[in-house]
């Protein structure tokens, strides 16, 4: 009865150590489907406050549907901050559903963004791992 | 302590093999509260790419507010849609508390839709349960 | 062998009544973006249905981005009600960042709100204490 009192107090604890210790690692899968220039703008103001008040957060941005114009370095407004956020560990994901779909031509996705085949999916997988989730847009 | 590092390896091992093989179930509650017709057949084409990218994922999409609109017979544009993915398994879930404070006849809900009382509260206790969430809409 | 099932046992099923009873504690964090005032009103009218359906949930509503509206004495159309739920028990949280990036004035802030430093943020970390995330707006 001792050694089961000492096996769940410790594993407990680690669970709980790890989830609520102040400087936790947060990882954040965002969802953008939105092509309104104004949601894309607003991002990157967003990206700039969770880098100041968590510089360590692991985020991601799944783009897809109207939402993958903001990778589209022919009608992108915010090209230049998708990269300098790439640069600072942003990583910014395009579905190729969306490419294929919308007939968009990949050689036009910013260099900087990663693939996945089904964006929802994605997303779907992250929270499975534990990730956090935010749908952008107002 | 051979037991006990016995019995942390097993339980852990166990919770990541269920939470990382790659085959594995995903359980998806979508939230539909635009009554935007772009929305209602831009989700059709998520609900055919979902599928194609994970044949066994259980997805349940939950309508309330003017997202009710895309369960109503009378005014829904996609009603055929919602009938063919339905009888693939995607359950479709019309909000009660919406169908009275918007008056709404409930004769007309299309058939294979399912009930909840508060649509809200559903989704919140499927994330409960570990489902991911998708918030439709761009 | 006896003991490790017995503990295994224990502990799923520990997991599984915290989890699955049916009257349990809802926490649910929902953030608003939007500036549109139908979206408040329809927001009112969410939490109305809530805390019928769910008596005890506790409800956070982080406002950030043009979402800051709704807690401006100044402007916002639902203060009344945003009052009412607050003695409810449901808690207004105003983010800092948008006040200083929207030179708002923060005297003009809904008495009742209380205040976060980055919205999204906040967000974050709810959902990593296992709090269930609902995206206000349709």
């Amino acid at each position: 009865m001792k050694r089961l009192t000492l096996i769940l107090t410790l594993l407990l604890s680690s669970l709980f150590t790890f989830a609520q210790e102040s400087g936790r690692q947060h990882r954040i899968v965002m969802q953008l489907s939105s092509g309104d220039t104004l949601v894309h703008k607003n991002l990157m103001k967003q990206f700039k406050n969770m880098l100041e008040a968590a510089p360590t957060a692991k985020i991601e941005v799944v783009c897809h549907g109207p939402g993958m114009d903001m990778l589209m370095s022919d009608r992108s407004i915010v090209a230049a901050k998708v990269k300098e956020f790439a640069s600072k560990g942003v990583r910014f994901l395009a579905c190729d559903n969306t490419i294929r779909e919308r007939n968009l031509d990949p050689a036009l996705v910013i260099p900087e963004a990663g693939h996945v085949k089904a964006g929802i999916i994605h997303i779907v997988e992250r929270q499975e791992d534990g990730w956090s989730y935010i749908k952008a847009g107002f």
